[in-house]
């Protein structure tokens, strides 16, 4: 059985696994923090220390010396180069025109491939999570930025110049909130984890009664997205009115989106995920009050069924679709 | 050389031409308006009737009795099921469940396909009009609605269920104006024709100075978009404004499908090209401003140059790339 190495490099930490090129099976999965501050070959060197550890792991795991590797695909925050393999800017990171792939496959002896990460986790999906069988996919990931995918017939959808679906910046309100992208309105200045709880923290100083401050010992710089999501699970009204709240932005952007693509499967991944039915189920009624009928009766909403794995999943499937022409 | 018969089937009118295969030409060009208020059958009796009308001018135009017909490609109203080349439902039309394709073929004793009218207006630009050469092209068509296309390659893109490219309906403003679909904040209910001409007439109702009422002896009922671009060229300070607002909302809506689809190529139709630079000007600019910087870099937005033609052209396109999978 030939195997694929998955890399998913974040802001905030490298998930690598080995999987069998069928999409069988993922062993050896390790995850560590990204050493952002100490510079780019910093991160490589351990993303590269990472793979020869996931794969001592997976030679364990299999009993045999003996591996039969294809290759590492990487998945990567952008814009890239995917063609060349270049992280043309990474802002979380610091980084500008680095030719990732080439140094992975430099560092490692093996072939490699490079393609964003939150493509790469909506490729995941499709692949092996919520949203297999769909055509049309629209893969949303929602943390402390909205990032996308699209997947045409198991395919990742690039665009013209390799920065197709970048959701978070969609205008939901020409007039509305400030976006820290510097325009106004933009679904991320709604729907992101750090928006929902900077939403939250604004109308509790501004005195409305809620039980979110006694989660936090009274300092609200401590209001995370979690808390709200905590407190609305225990049933506080105002943090149930948040997630509602978000569900209406977030049901706008989705709703645009499935005017716009007609998709057969949205899969939402990501930290806000964790809200469940109290965001799913008024996410899905404000979808299917906005968007075009025939459109909303095509298309099922669902949260990702892969969480911390579907970037490595992708990576791997994203691997075979570069070298092969498809997964 | 053989010839395509293409048929724009619209609320208002109907617009029948002739091409040469390989789009180098287009004879017997007639146009009529259609008799809706006659029925489905009526409409269809024209349409087959104008299919005739235009081979025959064919015929005389090439000075020859003997034409080589490859089919006819029709474009409607929709939603349509393209397959089976049936119209589900045409609200301008009042139709509902007509198998238009195989009646055009049965009328016209030619080989028939159907296809969304806004796909075909795109499709039509791409290969013979302001979109040649684009790779992921969109088209918005601006007029009493505003109707989308997006062709990828060469190819109309449906989406899993046919709908795909209701640009019309995406939200720019969650709280915004009501639209006729019954939402609030749609792109139609500020960008389209009749949104154009009502947001004017608000405020000149409410006292704001303008030439405008002198266009049209002082009888509000009778402002169109028409005529706020005309008073706008005039330069009514006024009708700047609103040309130049229409553009802000054009530009937010334009804005989202660039970060969603990264395209090399939006082209614009219909009648709000006629407000010209004041209106592409703004535009620009806004998108420019609201969009991500790679992805609005890779795109240029153009009006359309095929006005009138473009859904005859690419009915025509859209026939060859059913048949013969590629235009």
């Amino acid at each position: 059985m030939r195997l694929i190495v998955g890399v998913d490099l974040g802001g905030t930490s490298i998930v690598v696994g080995t999987m069998a090129e069928d999409g069988s099976a993922l062993w050896g999965e390790v995850s560590e923090p990204t050493p952002v501050a100490l510079g780019p070959d910093a991160v490589i060197g351990r993303m590269v220390a990472m793979v020869g550890e996931s794969l001592a792991r997976t030679r364990q795991a299999l009993g045999t010396d003996r591996l039969d590797i294809a290759g590492v695909g990487v998945g990567a925050p952008g814009p890239l180069d995917t063609d060349r393999g270049i992280v043309i800017v990474a802002p979380n990171l610091g980084w500008r025109d680095l030719p990732l792939r080439d140094r992975i496959a430099d560092g490692t002896g093996l072939t490699a491939t490079l393609d964003n990460d939150a493509n790469c986790a909506t490729l995941g999906e499709w692949w092996q999570g919520a949203a297999r069988g769909g055509r049309v996919v629209i893969g949303l990931t929602i943390g402390t930025g909205i990032g996308g995918g699209i997947v045409l017939d198991g395919q990742i959808f690039h665009g013209a110049s390799d920065v197709a679906a970048e959701f978070g910046h969609m205008t939901v309100d020409v007039t509305g909130r400030r976006c820290k992208c510097g325009n106004y309105g933009c679904l991320e200045a709604y729907a992101s984890g750090p928006a929902i709880a900077a939403r939250a923290v604004e109308d509790l100083e501004a005195g409305t009664p809620s039980a979110i401050p006694t989660y936090v010992d009274g300092d609200l710089t401590k209001v995370t997205a979690q808390t709200v999501y905590q407190a609305a699970h225990d049933g506080d009204p105002f943090a149930l009115d948040v997630v509602r709240e978000t569900a209406r932005f977030l049901g706008a952007g989705i709703a645009n989106l499935v005017n716009v693509l007609n998709p057969d499967v949205v899969v939402v991944t990501g930290g806000v995920t964790k809200a469940g039915d109290r965001l799913f189920g008024p996410l899905r009624i404000d979808v299917a009050r906005r968007a075009f009928k025939p459109a909303v009766d095509a298309c099922r909403i669902v949260p990702g069924t892969l969480p911390g794995t579907a970037g490595v999943v992708g990576a791997v499937a994203a691997f075979k679709v570069q070298h092969w022409g498809a997964v």
